[in-house]
């Protein structure tokens, strides 16, 4: 094999295997996508007691197809690669070979099945090749809400920890063992429990002022719901905003998408 | 009878069946959505072990009623419509065709009584009636939002559905069967019901390193439930705003609130 | 007494009771406000059994004592009102009447402990006493946002009931007797304990198929409750924004509160 | 030591102490914040049954350590301010004293142990680490949101514990002893669990009538936990807005995006 025909092959492999503008490279993602749903049901399956009685064999076998397919993957994307070392250490290309490695493993460590639940990170996948196609911008803009909103989040997960930590503390110190309350960190778990509106009742306060406090807590979370919320709307308003196409004239956003005149200076932006 | 005055019949029928734009349609409409909502009631009730054992006759007639009427209601509008298959085929006739099919298959069939749980698909012809109110135009606004938010929430729902997955796997493998997380889809039932913070508290962790977890998941899932808020929230403003001040020279809506000029045709609109 | 003197006598009385722009009339309020609030906490204490026990009698005097003063208060409203009967049958005169009627009624029926309850209304007064404050701006605007979206609110409840209908009805073939979804009312309330996610977890799916059933439940009604939010959202955001003072020249709405000049035309609007 | 070189060493403490600009400052406030991590840590951990049995001569040690590092720092803050009452009077002030206080009186005291809880306040000391850096600007608009939400939130805290009464109430009567609902004070904490989403479970309605003012209550809170979400989004939004574009001339922030006059000194932004 000559080096420019081993040059065309890398690049046809790159096309099929990393884009998805081709026919090959649609149906090897589309496959793929595939692959990564069935392991997973089937590593999920097996956890099923009735079923691993059943089918362990048919399990085992379709877990070492899935294996197979998923390393020879990992060797085509390093192989057609550009810069293979750059993809290796990539957050898909740790996740590629995470999606394979434990399965190897099993055979060395009799209690590598415990490691089997990395593989459920090859859903994350799913976002790689959704990252193709028209989903992109989408979550981009969700993407970018999140970071706009970080230092107002950490300010605010900053003060439901502490609100956590003192009703916490004040329910150890009202409740006691009796109710269930039988350290400070099950009672900061038991705040987390009913500030997110969960509420399991697995604990649940029992005296007069242990339920006065709890309600105030709930009353509290109710607000406090609501801080989020606000933000992530207003980011993804400003995001969603910003996303939108700018009159070349006066900057100003165009409003409605392909609308053909800038409404605040009548510029033309396209032909009737 | 003669072809013009049948012609004539089935207009009528038609106005009074499909419309309510005329006094009769309206009534029509009323006394269809009052039979709808009393044959749930008394599916409903049937259910009831204590209603069943004292008034099973009367149920039993009234269902029948409720039948034949529904069966001569499906007649007139085939009878009526302009394109019969066309209705037949739609949404809306085959929920109509499934309203009153099982009471007749549970004729037949002794164990029919669980296909009556059908009928109740009857309630969702309501929104028929609505739509010819005033209510559609809402209707429409809530749909357009849902609609332009779906790339959006798929994902979305894809990030809920992997964290769920893999937050799954890892309660299984640290809780085990003790606690009640028997298998990994149990364990992804119990992760949906606390990240949607429904929290029976059915299974609930019992371990230290369990609980540290399940607070993570629901701090996460306090702040994953602002996302879908706030992507129906822009939406809702975005078609709600859709709904405004029309051009008078071309219908398009005007964009922003208050612009100078049309955005479609440029059309000045309020002198500078 | 003369004529004139009496007719001075009712407009003191009316300035004082149904108006707070005196000393004396906030007084009145205030006094009024305290009244209702520890009548509740009275009834609400008569019905802690330990309470009852001990200061039952004490409770009795306080409670006559509330009651005689709300009676007395309506005797002033009715006496001073312009158009008496206008204010007995309004909301707010009608809640008047309740609030000391059931105390009256309980002499007569040894029963009418039972028609206590009516009495907690009395709280509802306070928003009359906010009225006239300026809490009276606020309440207008959550008022019109709540007005603005009850076409949107009616769909949206209408859909819901619709679900939990069907998801009701199916959990019950589902699920049966054994799991608690005795009837379909009792599944139809298990479906709203779930979608509005309070999730008490006195009935609880315990089949595969209903615990996947019910999974999708929590789901969709994770993504419903953003609907209302929206709705709410939107709303308020035009309510606040009609709330706000306008350029008398082009009508573009005056930004910030309190500006100098119009953001549009440059129209001086306030001397600096 | 001359005055003028105390002088200057009251400074330079003050400049560490209080301030974070410098090496030295930016230092001092990470150690602090460590300190009050593990302080918190040290309490925490003290309350676990299993954790105090093995290394309670370790805590204690630990303790003290704090101890004593937070009555420097106090005695340090005191000696380098400027106005050193008004620091010991202040927020942060109070709780930099309410951090050591407690462990002093747990030598008097034996059952000091209950007020070690207030320590917890120290996390509270975050904030103020937090306000010197970029964080500051992100709380200011959640604070400023929140402030300007203040009255809608009061109406609407207000009509939330009126319907919680009176649903408390009627539950009372409906459900009496046998469910549970023991009290008013009771029903009102369930309706309070109920309405905020929370829903431990302890305590549910057993009657077909209870469970239908239930449901209603649900629905409805279902439709409340829109109101407050909706306010703080409308005030984050404004709150966001005004920290944006601010006019050449006289520093005013630009009302709308991309107004053409600035509102307060109608200076032209831009050209027309």
């Amino acid at each position: 094999m000559k080096k420019t025909s081993r040059h065309r092959l890398r690049t046809r492999i790159y096309v099929i295997v990393f884009r998805s503008d081709t026919r090959a490279g649609r149906l090897f993602d589309l496959v793929l996508l595939w692959l990564i749903i069935l392991s997973i049901l089937s590593v999920v399956l097996e956890s099923v007691a009735s079923f691993r009685a059943g089918y362990l064999p048919y399990i085992r076998v379709a877990e070492w197809i899935f294996t197979t397919a998923f390393t020879l993957e990992y060797g085509l994307r390093v192989y057609s690669s550009h810069r293979p070392w750059r993809y290796v250490f990539s957050f898909y290309g740790l996740i590629d070979l995470l999606a394979f490695i434990p399965a190897y493993l099993s055979i060395l460590f009799a209690g590598a099945q415990y490691l089997v639940v990395i593989r459920a990170f090859r859903l994350l996948r799913v976002f790689r090749i959704l990252k193709l196609t028209r989903f992109s911008n989408e979550g981009n803009i969700l993407k970018s809400a999140l970071k706009a909103s970080r230092y107002k989040i950490i300010v605010f997960l900053t003060t439901v920890i502490t609100l956590v930590t003192i009703i916490g503390a004040l329910m150890y110190i009202i409740e006691g063992d009796e109710s269930g309350f039988t350290s400070i960190p099950m009672s900061i778990y038991w705040a987390i429990v009913t500030i997110t509106t969960v509420g399991y009742g697995d604990v649940s306060p029992q005296t007069p002022l242990g339920r006065i406090l709890a309600s105030i807590l709930m009353v509290i979370g109710y607000g406090i719901i609501a801080v989020p919320t606000g933000i992530v709307s207003v980011e993804l308003a400003r995001a969603t905003d910003e996303a939108k196409e700018k009159c070349p004239a006066c900057q100003t956003p165009v409003y409605p998408r392909g609308a053909r005149f800038c409404s605040n200076c009548g510029k033309e932006l396209r032909a009737g």
